[in-house]
């Protein structure tokens, strides 16, 4: 019962047998090898981007430091909401690699408007030496609160940015439980909704450890290369991220772990909705549940050993005091570890 | 018959099994889970320092820029040889992370002595505050030209550094082959020594990609844990860092595998050294040969697909003329290769 | 008629006189001269710091980021109000010159309470590597709207910081204007008042371009003497630096123009007041007005060719529309200077 | 006879009383007001580069890193000399403004010539995401060693430069000295001979503390202000920067101020060449001199108060040995200065 991130649970089989399958040779390194020739034909036919450089990393955080720093100059801010990964989860690592860009914070929820984005720009006076100057948006899909954008809102963003001529980066930590959920393809929720660069997620949806940057246009191709290479990110033993994302890749394995997150996490909400005293306090659209339980219902989960994300202390005199929590599930939960974990919260 | 290097080779059969055996159940994200803690156990066993500070990334790079920012500041200047790998191949790597600290080179070839080490240092007047602040010392062991430091010779550079209060890291991606060829212990070859910190390789000796950054005093322990994070140098499903490095420690695995490696160069020098027209120009004591062949021998072992570095243009009028070569044996080097590959050389 | 900032006027003649008498021999380079030594006394006096460091650099950028950059380490967050001027007119120095520290916003106005400070201390959670660590709290005395923290709201900040033992940076481009509206001494202000790190303005109050940096613990000495040097902030002819911030302090020069301008301020609020249609917006405490004037009055006053901030613009239909103003004093602003001002704006 | 440095003498008349009479309006700050804009003009016209771009800073050291900066990638290599003042003399300054690039030493003297300089270069593999990439060539003229390069010199390496597509950057913190030896004009000694950018020195020659940079082609004008800003080295009152540069350009002063330090310089060689014992270790072609004196003869001087650069400890033993030595003469220099110098000299 272990519900307390998607970076918890094991990688998927078909990834590991990926990895296994890749540990019989010799192979050039630092990506000069076919595997890592597969993985990227892979990404640009799903994506229908035949044109688009695609790398590989190991962690989400190097993903969206490496995409910003590539599009931001260290004179700039970037503009994220104030609950993006990159600016409450990730320890300044894009201040690091930008060379100490600033963060401009864009309304006050997980999900930024056009307008709430067009008020933080025009808050940085164009052309003033003093001043950050306007830089890359930054959006998340699905966000830090389990939201989703609309390709409509996507595209409403980007064109906006668009107005002020900024590229716009999306954090796709979750990309796969978004595209699920909308039922779109990868294109559509990225360059043709006017996404330049994707940090799109494999470690949270069945990888052991990789994400792919992908820059629609690849005149940023070589400065990735090298920004990559000085921060220490380029693989020798390359193949182990290609296979993975390859694994991930081939029969599209990762839309259906992606459908199946979303779907252990709708059969949980509805359990959830059953529970004494539940509220949601978000609207679960993809494999996260921000939710309110009572002190003794926590107790009762705790005692039997639930794991999952309490942000106030278990301890406390009223039984019936509503405490946050957040649920993730990923692809790996299973309906019975989910209805024990009813089974417990029901009491 | 692959010997460009040793991170072209595949991962040890016992690393992959570890990785397997780890990828069953929930495990607390980010180093927080119970492989991790028996990682950092069989290493401070292993090197008879129980008070060590243990961290893995996945990199030799990140290994190397995250010990030497922990140790240098933006304004001092590193100690090196100009052959260093943290110099010539790291892209500024350890200038990204040191914040511009400056790479001061020692002496002209890949070992270093203690009084070019002297000299280097007294390139900096003590307390003059125009010019780069003396910093930590960093040796390679084994060096790029597949050098070894005796423990006479490291213990004498060490105490070089003392003498002027530097602190002193140790390059160590290729560490199980010094020890192999030395004999000796982890813990002779580094603080007993007097190493303070340590990049241990597990990725060319037999795993996919782990490196451990060792800190023979804790002091530096919570600084580096955030300039891991900051540079997304943490994994989230850190078991697979984790059953990596246990995979490759349990049982001496590395060391074993060291010996194969140098055991694996010793034979293909040996035959080497029969083959007509054969120079070598380092004195292989690891697992790496710098050598010449004739023009025409490197033609035969190029039409046969052998890969190694070659280090002139193959296409020449000359057939006679010593072309430069270097050949790393990792774990994996069956001999049957190597004897082929000998076949062909000798014509 | 120039009332655009006080970096628009001249040079006291005092600080000039000073500068042209240090124009007459031989002297140190980088500070090391005699002219230095009587600086830093005269500040040490002044301040009853004698163990104070003090140091001299030409722009208050320059002192708020070096002084920022050694009290706060790269990892962390610096707490400021979303006015501060490090914040809105610096083109990101404090994040460059602290390799990428995070600038967090206090509160929604230019002064913050110690309970917005608290909050935002408790948006980073102690102890966790995944977010910006808590760092160095900067107040500006004067803030950017022209407010005075009376010495019980300092003690009250630094009491909060000291809580979370954060050090307090105060950043003093208008220093002496605060200190004269206060009539406290500068150790009250400052050191006794719980600050650690002051930025100490001269430039905006009769210099030419001069800021002294004081640590009132000078453990930070040689590590700001090494920061500023690799800044390029450490001047070689540092006597003119020096020259002008003695004719600064000598007899307390400082003071007595800084209550010059804070007294024109006073004089041209209280005609302001009774210029028809004219809106005070702030409490001018020193020597800044933010007021709105009917648009008529705005064009009656730049057709006569008065300077001042103008926040929006001039073109308009409605001639009675209230547009925002910022109007600031220098020591030199005469009588008849304002007089005349008020006189136009009256019509 | 202060011959330790030309940043130890007074700013020449001119430049004090421009800096006079800049001291009695209100002026726009930042460098919108109309000296900038006058010496922008002067600068211009006398470098005949009607669209060069020209800022002005407060030191060598900014001006050196701001333009090297502005020119060079983080991830590439600054080609110079081992003596060059950028990596001897600025702690760092250099990584610190790029944001961590590298310092590659060219030849072992303190002039390179093009051979050296193409094999630095080649060092560096073109194309190789492992290793430093080529970046910017920075010369010196005149050399810390007191040498110059001629005309046909600097074109040769600037040429080299060309070849690899690398800009080439002058530090001319004596350009005015170079100037005046060469004879030739501003133009003949920059752009026309392939420079780029110049960091084009007043300090040393009769300022306060000024230098101008110059980009010749201005597509780098808007970067480099924010780079300036961004790094705290634009001042508010900038006219006090501007004023001491149009003392200095105007009627050519800085040339004749250049030719009387060289004249001085000359006198004094004159003088030495007849000390006994004493040796002319550089050939002085600007304003300094290296050179050996005997202990006896420097313990005279020391006594008599002589102030210079010496390199070996005044206290030994044997009278007769040769201890090495700088002396440099900046504009101020008067022959009874010179004369008494050589007299103690004499014995």
């Amino acid at each position: 019962m272990y519900f307390a991130s998607d970076n918890c649970g094991p990688a998927h089989p078909a990834v590991m047998q990926a990895v296994a399958d890749a540990n019989n040779s010799y192979q050039p390194s630092y990506g000069a090898d076919a595997m890592t020739d597969e993985l990227r034909r892979l990404i640009r036919d799903q994506f229908e981007a035949p044109e688009a450089a695609v790398y590989l990393v190991a962690t989400g955080t190097a993903a969206n430091s490496l995409a910003l720093s590539t599009l931001a100059q260290s004179w700039q801010t970037i503009f994220c909401t104030p609950l993006a990964h990159i600016h409450t989860d990730e320890c300044n690592a894009p201040e690091f690699y930008t060379g100490g860009a600033k963060l401009s914070l864009v309304g006050e929820a997980d999900k930024m408007t056009p307008d709430q984005l067009a008020a933080a720009i025009e808050g940085w006076t164009y052309g003033d030496v003093h001043v950050s100057q306007r830089g890359p948006v930054s959006i998340t899909q699905v966000t830090e609160q389990g939201h989703i954008y609309s390709l409509k809102e996507i595209n409403a963003l980007t064109g906006m940015a668009r107005t002020y001529r900024l590229p716009v980066h999306m954090d796709g930590a979750r990309f796969a439980n978004a595209l699920a959920a909308l039922g779109c393809t990868p294109a559509e929720m990225t360059w043709r909704a006017g996404i330049d660069a994707l940090s799109f997620g494999g470690t949270k949806n069945g990888c052991m450890g990789v994400e792919a940057v992908i820059f629609f246009d690849p005149k940023h191709a070589w400065e990735f290369e090298l920004r990559r290479k000085r921060a220490a990110h380029l693989f020798s033993k390359h193949r182990y991220l290609s296979a993975q994302m390859i694994g991930y890749l081939r029969d599209k394995l990762w839309r259906d772990t992606a459908t199946q997150a979303n779907a252990a996490c709708a059969r949980l909400v509805a359990g959830l909705r059953e529970i004494p005293g539940a509220v949601i306090t978000n609207t679960p659209q993809a494999n996260m549940i921000f939710a309110t339980l009572p002190r003794a219902t926590h107790q009762r989960l705790h005692d039997a050993g639930a794991a999952y994300g309490l942000f106030a202390p278990l301890k406390g005199d009223d039984p019936d005091e509503a405490l946050p929590m957040r649920l993730v599930c990923d692809w790996s939960m299973s309906d019975d570890l989910i209805d024990r974990f009813l089974d417990i919260a029901r009491g």
